[in-house]
């Protein structure tokens, strides 16, 4: 049977005038090549979502369009190259607006602070866009250590530490450049210390003081990050959280800061 | 060692002077009772997050309190007790403002279609609210059957359909009470047909002919549910979304409307 | 149309000679009172699973048959119900051997260490058991803090610790009741310190100082817990896990120890 | 400080006679190269967890070790280089056994069925082995489709269908390579009809009216598989089981078949 023989319900008009803010694809696992500003690229596996918005007298959208536009680009997203995918997305869709959502982990050598040993760090990213912003929306998750500073400042020896989870996101007008790797950096500059996958004893021991000598509150911990990202270039738009998943606890203390500088 | 002479640094100054939006308790799972419509109460385990705001001039917090108030108030929990709960929390930790975030499998008994057999469907609920804000939102998530109208028109005989999980979200006053077995309802009212815990082969014969006399596009199930939820008294704004689990890629296909009301 | 005209497929014949090791339903939410030492019975939500196996001469079995099961059974599950459940498994589906298998969060009122303050803590706990098996199987996961023995030696001061969550399988026979309660208390005087939902500053000195007083490795947390156990009346088996989330880096440390006492 | 300083606590002697079976890191997210039978090689994303016994005489175990030797063999892994992974962890950590696991999404080009085009397809696979055992064992995880049989015989016109996932495992000699793109040929061939990424409207006629007229059981989707599954050289023991996330419910079906060929 010809494909020209099949009814296009999808693009027969819709009664109920009511516009449909996104409709499309969600929750594609896909392997991509991501741009980054060390390596030049890097391999990764991305979880991908793609939406048009859908005029009111469209009843229904193209989905196997969204899959061959990422396949066309997937050797190559970076902030920059989110716009043509969005263009891309309105032209052949035949949408107003195009919204394009890429989660991955992004990876890091990082050198043990004595040791100079090196291994990857992961790092979960995701970049956001939509067609109809004037900017586009990066987010990190670092691991960070959190020393509680009550808990030393009543003990007699020893404070209670724990990993922490902190997530920056940040808006950006397209004229600049945002890096991963930068707000990462502020990230791991706000704990008590930053982590690591490869340790020896002395990294271990380095650590150790260091994080006893430089205690802080999950409050500390935004604030210390929103003095660092009011320094970076070109953010018109930040949030800061860290999540401290106690050691002493079966819960997590949070706190986050959010601040518009346009 | 008494109480008196650890020191409360939580309550010294900070000299930074960055308030922050949100601080507090994530992720705590508690047995909670919530007041329903139909039996009064209902017993479920929720996911709760608590936070405050705190302005430039203190340190930080005091995490203990959060859980003593939850403690106090988990045997009743519904939409008017939850503005209580945000005046403790304003009130016991000295804030301008309280967040409050609960999660939760919410239990219906519902009867098959044909046989009338009885079984508890779950769906997964959300309350939160702020006191900064003059409404609360309501947030279930309740699984349709969607099947496929381009599937059923251009092939011989049968028709692609799955799980759907839709989203509804919505916004109202505290002078209304809107009911969440009102907004499953909705969600139920959307798809090719609901689904149930349990059926029998009279009740499968009847599901299965209804959902296939009743083919919906992700885009009919989201505009199905915003012609419903318009008709809800005391909406201030809804979101609905739709997200179907394709039965025939490994991906989904995903739609929203969001309106505001007011 | 009326039941007894829809042909019974799943009673018909199999011709392949293949029978079927479990065959059943899966991840099944409903809200279940389990019955506990202290306080006869707690509400809580399980996740459930129940399988029969079918012979190589059926074509497959009835599944709203487990859903009416669980139904009638919910109100009142401990080790000594299983028993019927599994029984009336066998008898409605016809089945030779029949397995249950429920997940649920369990909670226990627990007392800060100075001040007292009582609040309720959760654990994740499983029951599992087999009809052709003369045992049932407990699992508990239990939180607790390791504070490290290398990083407190070899610095100056402080030492990194972090939330580890034990994981605790055992064996028992059905004339002895292995109590949750019991292997909790395992797990939780295993590690550096146990924690708790709810502290004053009393409390986290108290926790601090003990625990700095008491390192373990991820090593010693589960040969610890091996020496527990073996002390209690009726084990037949066990296995005894422990996940560090590291504070100093972005994994965990593991170990584990297995052991058959028949 | 110099390293030497610093006392090797793990290498020191243990006095409580407990050997541990299994100690080392769990949930390492590291990016590697896995052979592949068409393309040669490709980037994935893994989820590592790398462990080795520890005798009864020593206290711990030394970790960074674990990081090094990962890092050292992440640019190629097959079922043959993990022997090569196991003997670097028995002598570098001098244990007498060695355990190795990794998880990672697996991509495919496939074709659609009618029109052709061509999409990746990801499967979530994992390889395991242990240097005490004399074969490794791969997992593969596909989503297929799967059309009701009870609900097309009883039913006028259609029939519920959804997505299923397919696990299978499979165990076998080092001297044999089991290819997973064989083991998912398997799985894909079991079910009403196999799935994929990018279908346009002729495909999707085909693949509705091909499941319309195969119609399988979850009963039957295993022992399809199992038929097939017996047919494969070099296989040891196998289980194929299949988890149908049932259109018409919230909960899934399920169904196991596991056997042992040696």
């Amino acid at each position: 049977m010809s494909k020209d023989h099949l009814r296009d319900i999808q693009s027969e008009p819709d009664y109920r005038k009511i516009p449909i803010n996104k409709v499309g694809v969600k929750d594609i696992t896909y392997p991509v090549v991501m741009l980054d500003r060390n390596r030049g690229k890097q391999h990764t596996v991305a979880n991908v979502n793609m939406y048009v918005n859908l005029p009111h007298h469209f009843r229904g959208t193209h989905m196997s369009r969204f899959i061959e536009i990422l396949n066309r680009h997937r050797d190559g997203i970076d902030t920059r190259k989110v716009k043509k995918i969005l263009e891309d997305m309105k032209s052949e869709l035949d949408a107003e607006t195009a919204h394009f959502e890429i989660e991955f982990p992004f990876f890091m050598t990082k050198a043990a602070p004595v040791s100079g040993e090196e291994a990857l760090m992961d790092y979960r990213c995701r970049l956001a866009a939509s067609s109809d912003e004037n900017f586009y929306e990066v987010e990190v998750n670092v691991p960070v250590l959190s020393l509680c500073p009550c808990s030393k400042e009543i003990s007699s020896y020893g404070a209670h530490n724990q990993r922490s989870i902190m997530k920056i996101q940040v808006r950006a007008g397209y004229s600049r450049i945002v890096w991963i790797e930068d707000v990462i950096r502020v990230a791991e500059s706000s704990g008590s210390s930053e982590i690591y996958s490869l340790l020896k004893r002395e990294d271990e021991k380095y650590i150790t003081e260091k994080s006893y000598e430089n205690p802080v509150f999950v409050e500390d911990i935004v604030r210390n990050a929103t003095e660092l990202m009011m320094k970076i270039d070109g953010v018109l738009w930040f949030s800061v959280e860290s999540e401290n998943m106690e050691s002493i606890h079966n819960h997590s203390a949070y706190a986050q800061i959010c601040m518009d500088l346009k």
